[in-house]
């Protein structure tokens, strides 16, 4: 039963289709979503034949459903009613399945079905070229690639146009990609908010890096993975993830998976040699729970219970890994507890064990880059992703254009393709325009922790005492609990009076880094 | 892609729509599966409200497709098709899928969701009078469930009707249900054979309960849980099941759950103090799954890739549970690694733990019920049933003849409706016509073996041996590969040249209970 009040009168009918049409599609996309966590959890290697055909049905009917006559009409139908205004929730729902209606519908089957092929042939030869550790046997596959998701942009491109405010720069075919995890950010934003990030991280990581490196020593283990494995839920515990309404499991790549708030699956990782590995992964991991946890479960029903975007998603994940995580109060209260699966870390300070877990260095590789350098990863594909879109850039040529930036921006050259262009997975699908997302995370994660503070005059003495509930409870009132009524930037502006921008994270980022705060 | 070879020229047509709709429909049946699956193993608790929207949403998609005009024109035009008959595999997918198609069709959408509805609410009142005690509590539930089961067969029967061959007995309300799980199975064939079966297992036994019990001290326990699990994986592998292509799991009540020839999940319930319960559910689950991985994986996009009905399936369980696995030579090959888990048998013989598998006694409940004892469960259950639906016997009326029933057919009358009418689930969600299905499977089960031995003169040596592996090539040869080409009966027919009856099965029981034989 849709939780949406009914409209009165003999009008309702074009909700009950929309009413409809909504639960379907919110409870088939988490059908989706248990079919991609056991693919990655429990599915026995012989299943995967039949999980892609079963993928790619469930993935079928999602888009008929969301491309049907009837819905289109009905949406039509509810928004040129006179004189009745529908409700905020009602008109938050009808915006933002409005908007993925006429994302679903602008694309034509034959090119979903094109792309869908192509990411798996870029999937095979980004792995063959990853064993031949040289970026020439995927080229042609990306280059299929880049001129599908350019086909992609060129259809979505009127829907961004219809949509633009009066007099707004015309959309580029880079904004529809971004467009699609990011609503409403577009390249004009991150072009020179990118540019400025660089600007002053680039002399940051130059600055920390010419210090000596904390002491690691105790770090290197072995660190029994069962104790792992027990301390990570304690940890999941202690932040707040509800373990009756969501679960903890083992995978080669750690991901998180909200099914429904009551049903919100992670992974993590589990390496004897790499304790901190999981424990980061699983807070990181955590903080995307918590937001899926608590997003509107009355909304269930409705486009509504969702998360307002990937970056905002992030922005969680980073909060708790990093802004929570690696800060000292955190390991203050959690060491001790640390330590009881672990005797060997019996005589560790916090503050030792602070500065081990935030140990910078120039680093070849995004997904083990520390917080002062993750950022230039991200900007290095950005503008390189950009280069590809508008044609100032060849896939030929991107090897060589991959070591350049990165010499200029991390101060290092990969060794071969495997440590620069193809350590990533995302390209080999096709996706462009992802990457900004992990930035735009970063970003918010420090506007919004610096928000709270503002909010909640006690926030640093609860967190002194590792009290984590007042942090929690206030982004789930103001950021989890909106669910897709507002798009990210809305509502971190609601939250704490400021949109997308780069000084809360570079006043955290210089205090942590150079000011020595915890 | 589908499997089944393209039919020429420009009448390819309807098979294009119906080759989409066979794979979407086996997809999406698949991932149903699923669900249930996760839902017994893995779902956190608050993961149920989503749970049940998620099954809704599929099982809706499901009955449209099915349902879907275009679908019953392809099929229409199709079947009309002058000239050109379809190769056989093709002919038999036409079948089978009209047949779905048909019965899909016959029910009106408004009784498929008030049975939902009932269902739900009579799983809710079956459990409160279980609570209880008492079938009061229950009675009104029930009562509404059957009116709706006679509703829906009195949809169904029209369609039977024009199935029917000229000059057959006019089908009643019990065989359109029964039909829905046995396709092609009748009262008629039933109500003579349970009679029959009757007349000699009762006096079985009679003779059987009269010798003094065989001695079980040695399975006392405590049996560590956790080998008990690492025995139950090495019988899966003993028989044949391919832990690649499926997994076993722990859940409160055991079942299997094919969703694929390549991904089928098994699950056991491990109790220290009833070592015996694991292992014959694992073999019992692992029958299951034998006949599931062995279906024509070629097929795996059409309905033929599907067992022909419940009771053949229930045969193999059957089978791989009691006739090899409660077998002497069994034993005398697995013992030796039974007891290497489990100090405690070192000093059993196969004999003994033969006997003491196998020990017979009246029981009121049926899941716990020895081979001699089960088929009276369930003729007790499908002559209440018949008469439920004949209108021959009042719900108010059950508790009372059941007890009536139990003390014929066990010789035992229940102390409470607890262990008496309502101990099974399947009432509760207004399965009638199920029950038979487990008979037919014990029924099946000897005659195919029976038949395997006659096909392949060595079996007994083999068996003898540990080599179970002649028998399972058998079975899929001739019954798990065939999927659902034909029906159950003529499955069997073809393999053994015998139908449905009692004489083997008789056989079998006589010759282990009255003449020794392992």
């Amino acid at each position: 039963m849709p939780a949406l009040p009914s409209q009165p009168g003999a009008a309702d009918e074009p909700w009950k289709t929309i009413d409809r049409a909504m639960a379907d599609l919110r409870a088939l996309s988490s059908v989706l979503g248990l079919l991609q966590w056991d693919q990655e959890t429990y599915m026995p290697a012989a299943g995967a034949a039949a999980r892609g055909l079963q993928l790619a049905a469930v993935e079928g009917v999602l888009h008929e459903k969301l491309t049907a006559p009837a819905l289109a009409d009905a949406l039509a139908a509810a928004a040129s009613r006179p004189g009745s205004e529908p409700d905020p929730d009602r008109a938050a729902a009808l915006r933002a399945l409005r908007r993925d209606q006429a994302r679903a519908a602008a694309v034509p089957a034959d090119l979903v079905r094109a792309l869908a092929l192509a990411q798996s042939r870029g999937l095979g030869a980004w792995k063959a070229a990853r064993a031949a550790r040289s970026f020439a046997p995927f080229a042609g596959a990306l280059a299929e690639l880049i001129s599908l998701r350019r086909e992609q942009a060129a259809a979505l491109l009127p829907v961004l146009a219809r949509e633009a405010a009066p007099g707004s720069r015309a959309p580029e075919a880079y904004d529809a990609l971004l467009d699609l995890h990011e609503p409403g950010m577009r390249v004009a934003r991150l072009e020179p908010l990118f540019a400025k990030l660089k600007s002053w991280l680039v002399p940051l990581l130059d600055a920390v890096t010419a210090r000596p490196p904390p002491d690691r020593s105790f770090l290197s283990g072995p660190f029994d993975t069962e104790a792992q494995w027990r301390l990570s839920l304690e940890l999941l515990a202690a932040i707040g993830f509800d373990l009756e309404a969501g679960r903890q499991d083992r995978s080669v790549h750690p991901f998180s998976q909200g099914m429904d708030p009551g049903d919100v699956r992670l992974t993590t990782r589990l390496d004897a040699s790499l304790p901190l590995s999981a424990l980061f992964s699983t807070l990181h991991e955590g903080g995307h729970g918590l937001y899926e946890q608590r997003l509107p479960a009355a909304l269930r029903e409705t486009v509504l219970c969702a998360a307002a975007s990937v970056g905002l998603h992030e922005s969680q994940s980073r909060l708790w890994e990093n802004l929570v995580g690696r800060s000292l109060p955190f390991w203050r209260a959690m060491l001790p507890r640390a330590a009881r699966h672990f005797p060997q870390l019996a005589g560790v300070t916090p503050e030792r064990f602070f500065r081990a877990a935030n140990h910078v260095e120039r680093s070849l590789v995004r997904v083990e880059a520390d917080e002062v350098s993750y950022n230039l990863h991200i900007v290095l594909r950005f503008q390189l992703e950009l280069s590809l879109l508008r044609g100032t850039l060849e896939v030929k040529d991107l090897p060589a254009a991959w070591s350049e930036r990165s010499q200029e921006l991390l101060g290092l050259r990969p060794p071969s393709d495997l440590e620069g262009v193809l350590q990533d997975i995302h390209w080999a699908m096709g996706e462009l325009g992802y990457f900004p997302t992990y930035t735009i995370g970063n970003l918010y994660s420090a506007t919004l922790l610096a928000g709270a503070r503002r909010a909640l005059p006690d926030l640093d003495a609860a967190l002194g005492r590792g009290d984590l509930a007042p942090l929690l409870a206030w982004l789930t009132a103001n950021v989890h609990s909106v669910g897709r009524r507002r798009d990210a930037e809305e509502i971190v502006r609601a939250a704490t009076g400021k949109g997308l921008g780069d000084e809360d994270f570079r006043e955290y980022l210089e205090g942590k880094y150079l000011r020595g705060l915890g």
